[in-house]
């Protein structure tokens, strides 16, 4: 009988071979960090640019580990006609302190093997050009190879990691809720809807997968608060949907949404101070992991960025209440093309206005007028103006950041709510987490995407995710 | 004009007061964890047990902060009919050393406040009742305040962060690979379709959202491809689907995968050193982070598994070819429902047997048949029988939890296959990849749940997601 040992060692040892005899292997990044000349290196990655001089071949080489290129210094034997901007390559050689004043360190190298040519008159992307956002938006299985989205990637790697340290820091759970659902949580009606796509069934058979109708979500909030009924704490952090026709510059019909749901919670201000909290902390982070990624946008993209951020990283968030909103709006000496008035959706003109009356800071707005709001946010039981307990994070150029509400607990309250909507039957498990050790509680919604831009100063959002889904669009 | 800054000043100052007039707040697990005694302590959570002597009132409070509950001691005064298992309660008193053995810290409590009472003829979980998986699974919105789900999703949450960490930490880009797409990566058909759920629609506008037909992914491979083109290292961490209709204990509708992407590697090796320091790493964070949650597990669900993963973490995984595994099989003593031949794929009765043969261990088998794999996998050139560089990984009670393999990176090669397949129009920009620096590279997914049921001993996979999707179930 064939032991299964015998096979593995053989193999084990066949493979383990190459790698004792290994040169080796720096990424660009770490060459560019490291403090002393090395022995001998392999660095391998896309070439940047070719600079052939009569005595000496410059090649500028990058990985994706870093904005910044590593210099690779060769002699001009080593050339050869597939050495070209976009081919890949493996360089063998020494790491040397560089003489020139741009960079620390440099690549003396002693061999250059091209691992993969570049087609360069069918490249969409060209050496030494910048290229417009717009011009590699056409291209999503290249644009990555573009300094900027290289840049922006790196980021939106780091602010991700970023927002899992901030909640696993504070002792949140983190949950998956789900992405296929059979509830509507904003009831906006804008949904995608899921079947089967196996064609050959017979009509006759054409029932739901599910036995029900099932859509993608559009926000995890009421199952987290399925989660907050068992931990203080959770969080979710996944990709959200809707099916909304638009082409704006701010809507995705696939996006990401950072959302928390927080027990024992009594006022606002707790989720507010969250909502802060999470923004200061998650900024700072990136921008100290990423300095020259961040830089390229502060710089090229969106120059008054920087020195706006770094103000409101400084200060408390702006707090003003729906009313004093409408009352700020009311005595504006601008025309809007929506009239304020209380009881009305705020327009984005309006969001607009307030954020640039407050001096162009992030404000929260709170207490909305109750009957512009969802089911399950917690009545305020004021009046004559009718409100209640919600608040939106807006932004300068963006709008809405982040939403957020106190929940309804009192089992009273929201079933008369639901009756009257007639969704009573459709929520019984919702009433249910009333019936058994409700606490008051509440969360919020934050749009990754929106935060990016925000941050980045981007103005589509087209730009700031890998693989951009809108009306019209889904390539690749 | 009503300036901002006054609102924002009023309301800073309402909202600011009862904070600093505020008691700590602890959570469970921060008492159960305290070194001293301290003063007034408040404590929020949910009641796990009432016991009423004559004396002195015993309560056991948990927050979903640690799978232990803090004993609560009160004068009997302080009962009250809604003071039931499952309400929730605010208590506020103090920490004191316990005199029992069987925990650190006690709360003395000063005021017991009923939060939210419970229901509990209505509730179907009981006091100190044991109830079966199977039990807790009919009530999705309440399974989360049993004592193994808890602690299923404080470990779920652990292995998350884990996961996020390792990449982190070995210099990977975290990618969001999409979840709406128009590819069907691995070709299988059950896949899940896409539509906009507006019924009020003309049928003559009854065009694709999209203009294309998209479905739900079942893999985010090709596209940590294209990111691989730009970064040497990549990752995501997300949802994938399959619209198979199955009740197995091993399939979910809706489940999620860790997927990474190297680029610059030539040999299966690199990879399956990858899949193996991620399983070992992730299982020790996991192990040390949450002791007792997973002690539950180890205790009452799976008494076997925890002496087995030790020596498993201990010890190089196992390898084998495909070609050893089929005379393995031929050799057997046991009689198979399929019988073992070259060139048919490995069933679950084959994947046991061949993981009890190597002594009930996690084993990679690699060197599949060309013919059996997807178009992407790279050709071996071998002969007569043809294989491709693929690998599997097979763990003990679960079958397989990783598949991975290198890429066809030269282009003749594909582009021959994907002809032969009469898919080169739909993957031209996969060609494009090949064309513009191609590299060798190669990448693997692990099943998350999978994972979970492995290292927990956990029988059916709907018990390690929060919310299970299957055929004829989509609750909530």
């Amino acid at each position: 009988m064939l032991g299964p040992r015998r096979g593995w060692q053989a193999l084990r040892r066949c493979v383990s071979l190459p790698r004792a005899q290994r040169e080796v292997r720096l990424r660009v990044r770490e060459a560019l960090g490291a403090r002393e000349p090395a022995g001998e290196v392999k660095v391998q990655g896309w070439v940047r640019s070719v600079r052939s001089q009569k005595e000496v071949l410059f090649l500028h080489i990058n990985d994706g580990s870093s904005l910044e290129n590593l210099q690779v210094v060769a002699d001009p034997s080593l050339e050869n006609r597939d050495l070209t901007f976009g081919s890949a390559v493996e360089v063998q050689g020494k790491l040397v302190k560089s003489p020139h004043r741009m960079q620390n360190m440099e690549l003396k190298a002693e061999t250059i093997r091209v691992v993969g040519p570049c087609d360069t008159l069918a490249f969409p992307l060209k050496t030494k050009e910048r290229h417009p956002l717009e011009y590699v938006r056409q291209f999503p299985h290249l644009r990555c190879r573009n300094n900027t989205l290289g840049s922006l990637l790196r980021i939106r790697s780091e602010a991700t990691a970023a927002i899992h340290s901030f909640f696993q820091d504070n002792g949140y759970v983190h949950i998956h809720t789900p992405i296929i659902t059979s509830n509507d949580c904003e009831g906006a009606g804008e949904l995608f809807q899921i079947e089967t796509s196996n064609e050959a069934r017979e009509p006759a058979e054409k029932t739901h997968f599910f036995d029900v109708p099932a859509f993608l979500t559009v926000s995890g909030q009421l199952h987290l608060e399925v989660m907050a009924g068992a931990f203080t704490h959770v969080f979710t952090f996944g990709p959200t949907f809707r099916a909304e026709n638009s082409q704006s510059r701010r809507h995705l019909a696939e996006f990401y949404m950072v959302e928390a749901e927080l027990s024992f919670t009594e006022s606002l201000e707790d989720i507010m101070q969250v909502m802060e909290d999470l923004f200061k902390t998650v900024t700072s982070t990136v921008f100290s992991k990423c300095p020259r990624d961040v830089e390229l946008f502060h710089k090229y993209i969106a120059p008054a960025q920087k020195d706006r951020l770094e103000k409101t990283l400084k200060n408390k968030f702006v707090i003003i209440s729906y009313n004093e909103a409408v009352e700020i709006l009311k005595q504006a000496s601008q025309t809007f093309t929506f009239k304020p008035e209380w009881g009305c959706d705020l327009q984005t003109e309006h969001e607009k206005y307030l954020v640039k009356h407050c001096g162009e800071v992030p404000v929260f707005v709170i207490n909305y007028p109750y009957d512009l709001k969802p089911f399950y946010m917690r009545d305020n039981e004021d009046g004559p103006q009718h409100t209640v307990a919600a608040v939106d994070l807006l932004v300068p150029g963006i709008g809405e950041l982040c939403g957020g509400s106190l929940r309804e607990e009192r089992l009273p309250f929201l079933r008369s709510r639901l009756q009257r909507l007639g969704l009573t039957d459709a929520y019984q498990w919702y009433l249910d987490l009333r019936k058994f050790g409700s606490v008051p509680h509440g969360g919020f919604g934050m749009g990754f995407e929106r935060y990016l831009q925000y941050i980045l100063g981007v103005e589509n959002i087209k730009d700031v995710i890998p693989f951009p889904r809108f009306s019209h669009s889904c390539l690749l």
